[in-house]
């Protein structure tokens, strides 16, 4: 790899000069634009890029990546900045490169159950285009994320457990290189076994092997049906053994939420809801009005047989709606407990038979801490999070967080577990990357050396150096 | 790329020795082994390896490799030998790596629904072990394979429709890499954002830039019910308007696969069979009892409104059984047809959308030609193969399958469909490497030149040089 380069000023100037030349009015550093690029919706520090650059098509993006890589100024490509691990930030300067203006949704295939867009349309835009035609593509992280940060963050969310990651429904992108290359990955076809998988090699690269400006993603067809409901429980294993069961069982749930009682109780005062403060799952079924009812009636028994009290079912749209709202604000929730403080947000995936463990662990450290921190997981896929509330000024609570922290991604690698199960890398949890990964680094780094030999493409993430 | 190596004697020599050294009798270079691990199920050419060895381990295929690598002494993995591309030949001499008595069932995680093998298990193998479990693992692709061996050409088969590929069923896999580092790509957790994809990386690179050794693999609970049937149809349009419909509706089929009437005709002789000679649909549902009987009622509708006749079903285990044994020896049933002929085998996938017209170009190729080529897909996917009977001593035979052949990928390509839907790149689809990826090949190119520098794995497949 490319030793750290650091930018003299001329190069920088060059660059910003190269790029305000192409760009006009698009190019700027101004300060409060470079400041709110530099920041996404985690506890990491404010990195300012150099200048922001706001792209309008594939073509426009490779000529500033060519732009860019003549003077080896880093190039960081920006969606909504709704990461959680400081993927978006400029620790070597360099430029942003916010696509949110390549927002076309270029054609809806219905037939085939595909969309092909540009990067930075939104899930929700795009969601609010296909209702009208009976579709919608289900990857929800929560927040309204661009599709390209998506993929670049191989996203994933509430309706993973049947729906699949981005890493499952995405068909195809269009990247820039770092050289301004322009690449299509794919075909539109539902399966290739033509070539190295590019889209699936990008797809989860954080923006440091190509920009994605370009995909064509999965459709699904909007339910027939839907379903959902709650179940408490007087303490968490009930709960796990309970998800552990239904996905055992093959039900085809698609959703099955867990939050424990600290989550439910901000939720509770957030979103004016009086759920009972216990442990609780929330689920979701799609279906035919007749698979919805069974697959309901199924994991009602199932609950019930792991301590779970009464069901609460929501089957119209509203009251859906209302509980997951209160899911989707869990985070604004959990800050809320404790105005002023931030929320140190992590994740962690583990095989689902060790959930159990993993969060028992981590509940075990918060009983002897003084700091609170809501839980909350996509328990079907064995992927949890942890929002930790501390005040960024007071050094304890910083180190404390850490604490946990680290304790909690460790037990999760031990029990045979992920890192992060849909945060990314960014440059949070660099440390934790061998110690995943190990001889898979360098076969990592070598990929990155080859693709990026300037080391241009969102420098400074992923991979430790 | 390093320049095409011509291996001197000596070399071949000083490797064989040391190879020798490390297997004893497991490194052979009897010529009735190397003639039987140069050839696959397919129409290309036997191309024998200079020697075969057989491993037994992880670590043991790590000291092979690094024996190889000394003496840039070509490795090609070997599982079962039932590729269809030629990815198994040794164009340039070298060592046949056999995998197949790494064939233990290292652990079932039943809780989790994986599995962890060696690479050399077959599936046949696996799934009957995994019966008593109530489990089973999907993925299908007709012939007995090696999980290794499956994952390396990114297998899939007749129930991808509803469970995957290869690319979505493996966890996690241990590969040698080309400087003999052994490499686990991935934990056991359901997801992960941690990293590049290397597991998505090595699914599908044909041996070119690691050696599976060990998979852990997803697998599904036997269904409660499972329902199949056949449906005929006058003619092919009417069938696969039939099958947009079904997936368009999202009706979760898990098998749909289509054969036109030579292959059935084939299928009837060969399997005694009195199938109508008509194009039909075979399809399989699983679930609860209840949403099979649902299900079936649906498609039956669907089928009926796109000109399908009497819906056939099979409900009992040996009835289903005796179809899909059908279908499955439908390649041996089409050899049957002209004894004597080779089969050149095919397949293409495009949207389905594009399905028929992709089937039609073919049919109608077929329709001014004097070969015999029946054709059986898995429509659900829009990929489907044809099999072209044609003696291999008839220069004329073989120029016109080469032409049908051509024409039938480049309008898979024309159609934004691929070369190849799960049969891989081997070396008969190079040439059409090109045509479909464009700029990614250059990108395939500098990853392999990357990860095996001394192009000792599989040279001369997959990537044009």
């Amino acid at each position: 790899m490319a030793a750290t380069k650091v930018l003299n000023a001329s190069e920088t100037e060059a660059a910003i000069a190269g790029l305000s030349a192409l760009l006009g009015d698009r190019l700027t550093t101004s300060a409060a634009l470079r400041e709110a690029h530099g920041r996404d919706e985690s506890w990491h520090p404010v990195m300012p890029p150099d200048a922001v650059a706001f792209a309008t098509s594939t073509e426009e993006v490779a000529a500033i990546v060519r732009i860019c890589a003549a003077h080896r100024f880093p190039v960081i490509p920006f969606g909504t900045g709704t990461s959680l691990e400081g993927h978006i930030s400029a620790p070597r300067g360099g430029l942003s490169l916010d696509l949110s203006r390549m927002n076309r949704i270029i054609a809806v295939n219905a037939a085939d159950l595909d969309v092909h867009v540009e990067a930075g349309v939104t899930r929700k835009v795009l969601n609010a285009y296909l209702r009208d035609m009976g579709l919608f593509f289900p990857i929800d992280p929560g927040a309204d994320a661009s599709l390209g940060g998506m993929a670049a963050t191989r996203a994933s969310g509430t309706n993973a457990v049947r729906y699949g990651t981005m890493r499952e429904n995405v068909l195809n992108l269009t990247a820039v290189m770092a050289d301004g290359r322009i690449v299509r990955t794919a075909r539109r076809a539902r399966k290739s076994a033509a070539g190295y998988d590019l889209t699936r090699l990008l797809v989860g690269s954080e923006g440091t092997l190509g920009i994605i400006t370009e995909l064509t993603l999965r459709l699904y067809g909007i339910p027939e049906a839907i379903s959902a409901g709650v179940v408490s429980f007087p303490a968490f294993e009930g709960a796990i053994e309970a998800v552990i069961e239904t996905i055992q069982s093959g039900l085809p749930v698609a959703r099955i939420e867990f939050l424990d009682e600290v989550q439910v109780a901000a939720c509770n005062r957030y979103s004016k809801l009086s759920l009972p403060e216990t442990p609780l799952l929330l689920v979701e079924f799609h279906g035919s009005e007749a698979s919805v009812a069974e697959q309901a009636t199924r994991f009602g028994e199932i609950a019930a047989a792991h301590g779970g009290g009464a069901f609460e079912w929501a089957t119209k749209a509203e009251e859906r709606t209302r509980l997951w709202e209160a899911r989707h604000n869990a985070l604004y929730a959990s800050l809320a407990l404790q105005p002023g403080k931030k929320g140190m947000t992590t994740d962690v995936c583990v095989p689902i038979s060790r959930l159990a463990e993993a969060i028992k662990g981590t509940k075990d450290d918060l009983a002897k801490s003084r700091l609170v921190a809501p839980m909350v997981g996509h328990v079907g896929d064995g992927n949890f999070h942890l929002i930790m509330l501390v005040d960024p000024d007071n050094a304890d609570d910083i180190a404390e967080a850490r604490r946990i922290h680290d304790r909690m991604v460790t037990r999760a690698l031990s029990l045979d577990g992920t890192c992060t199960g849909e945060h990314g890398i960014g440059e949070g949890k660099i440390k934790f990357l061998e110690a995943e990964h190990g001889a898979g680094v360098a076969v990592m780094r070598a990929i990155k050396q080859a693709l990026d030999p300037l080391d241009i493409l969102n420098p400074g993430k992923m991979l430790p150096y």
